[in-house]
């Protein structure tokens, strides 16, 4: 083969994860057109698979052609118009982008922030809700700069008792996690393949209700990106098959067969398997003075927050980082705004959520630090 | 390889075409983060390939994370602000597309427009340009939906003598036909990967002009899209590799790849190669009663739309297309809007821009039709 040399790495980062040798193998088949029965075949498949695991029987589920950044776009935009209120929770940067995302749409946007590292309250989300009655509420599942897991069912709740539609962030959550989007009541939720389902970055799941399908038809203002809106999406991805744009055939394989190694495990395995490698990795990193900065109860088991001891934190961690990349191949997460310099972030995620990776990563640490 | 058997297919539609196996292989490599050194030599390399094929210094030249049409968006997004002027030159499906994207994004649409299978009028293009004063003029290239190439430098001389930005569609001559987006004066220009770099579809090779990024730093308004804000894409694509969102690594690896391979041959050699084997498909097609839609002058090498015979045309023409496919594994593109039912596209993009190819379909059509 040509090209550069590729040297292995163990992606214990905040996404992307380590691809499944399978799902590599699959993005390596000769191309269908997007067109083509063969392929429509593979992509009903595919929507099915996000299906089960969103644990939703949307039609209009489907993997966007593009990363997780523009399914959030796509979940507000098609949902949102100008002027419209919406209240979004601010757990962390990504809780912070949909503000930002929703505020260029136009919208009207009530924040309600927690502390880094805590879930967003639902008292004061309630509140919001019920004072702003906004057109939609949207918050972070696994917000992927903090690790913390926010309970979903009160605050979705509370969004249907004042008619608002819920936007929900999935990105990190997918296919490590149980989704329960139709029995929580989310009618648009959005994630990507390059955490828990082990496939590269490049495609957005993304899963729309019935209301929200009704509510971008019922728009006065079109949806601003032609790219992004589902009533022309459907026109692809629903019975139709009619062009809108040309799928990205070779990540849709690669995502086929993800989805497949999924079902052959099972997500109660799969699931148990994250919190068993993020229990292993808890504990072992506590030897290094190293500590979770969320509470367990909290706690993401595909993605642990550590606070970093006094001597390692600043520069001296980048330089930790380093070394690990640069000798050992083994990648983990820098924090990311007021965290940056404070925490590690470290993903045990999808193929990635195993015990001989804690041991290797562990094993480094004691090398370097010891 | 577990999975769907994945039959072998002759890619001779608008696009996807056929991939070359370096680039599969390319893809199948096992992922580096996104912010780690050796993937972003990597997206030099490719940032700089890009460049080469463009015809241009831009820094700002990179791989979208997106399709072509995410491309079309982009380019216009950060250009036109809401009440924005632009004139669109519109000679089929993609010009058309335009106009509904920058309609979209609040812009005031003049719409100058060719009849199928011609060039727009240069005359009518610039006359629109010198009253309406736009802020900025799109159009494109290579029309895929007809197989015209428009010539640029005229059109992009008198869209600079208003003080015009000039948005131009290069999803189908990228790597095919030589562009110089630097010597017309092109400010934006927006490709696909799936048609003559012989890549899979899903990145969108984008090329901004200072000009272009000027315009984008001092609107007064925030780009719709938080995606597709060059303003932001610049923190990733630019010097300083700052986090925006997570790159689509294997595609990147696949582009990298086509590049290079693009470099080994050579853009002269590459696209006499594109003539030469255009020149057989419409000299083949004869014997069949297909004749070109375009004008010699006008026709672009890597796309050839043709008028079907009388005893072809509609429901015939879906059949034949379909016994092509399932029979001879052999992917032939229909017309799109007005022209459905009436023409064929084929395509002879990159890779499948060869003799033997267009043997191969005139062979399937004499045993089908003889």
């Amino acid at each position: 083969m040509s090209g550069r040399p590729h040297d292995r790495r163990l992606l214990l980062g905040p996404g992307p994860s380590n691809v499944h040798p399978r799902v590599l193998r699959a993005m390596a088949q000769p191309l269908y057109g997007h067109l083509d029965p063969a392929f429509l075949t593979i992509l009903d498949e595919v929507q099915s698979g996000l299906r089960e695991l969103f644990g939703s029987v949307n039609p209009l589920t489907l993997p966007l052609s593009a990363t997780g950044s523009a399914g959030m776009e796509a979940c507000l935009c098609n949902l949102l118009e100008p002027g419209d209120e919406i209240v979004v929770g601010v757990a962390g940067v990504f809780g912070a982008r949909m503000s930002e995302v929703a505020e260029r749409i136009g919208a009207r946007v009530t924040r309600v922030e927690s502390e880094p590292g805590t879930i967003l309250s639902e008292d004061e989300m309630i509140d919001a809700i019920r004072r702003v009655r906004p057109r939609a509420v949207a918050f972070v599942h696994a917000e992927t700069s903090t690790g913390v897991c926010q309970p979903v069912p009160n605050l979705a709740h509370a969004a249907h008792e004042v008619g608002a539609l819920v936007v929900l962030d999935c990105v990190t959550s997918l296919a490590g996690l149980p989704l329960e989007l139709d029995r929580w009541g989310i009618d648009a939720a959005y994630s990507g393949t390059q955490k828990c389902l082990s496939c590269p970055p490049g495609l957005s799941p993304v899963s729309f209700s019935e209301r929200a399908v009704e509510r971008a038809a019922s728009r006065k203002a079109k949806v601003q990106s032609w790219y992004l809106d589902i009533n022309l999406l459907a026109g692809y991805f629903g019975g139709e098959r009619v062009y809108h744009h040309t799928a990205p055939i070779s990540a849709i394989f690669g995502l086929a067969e993800g989805l497949r190694i999924v079902a052959e495990e099972g997500m109660q395995d799969r699931t148990q398997r994250h919190f068993a490698a993020a229990a292993a990795l808890v504990e072992g990193l506590r030897e290094f003075g190293m500590e979770p900065l969320v509470a367990p109860e909290h706690r993401l088991p595909m993605l642990t927050a550590v606070r970093l001891p006094k001597m390692l934190r600043g520069a001296e961690e980048a330089k930790l980082r380093h070394r690990l990349l640069d000798h050992w191949g083994i990648e983990v997460g820098a924090g990311l705004g007021t965290l940056a310099g404070e925490i590690w972030r470290i993903g045990l995620m999808g193929e990635n959520a195993r015990l001989t990776n804690v041991e290797s990563l562990l094993c480094a640490l004691r090398r370097e630090l010891g």
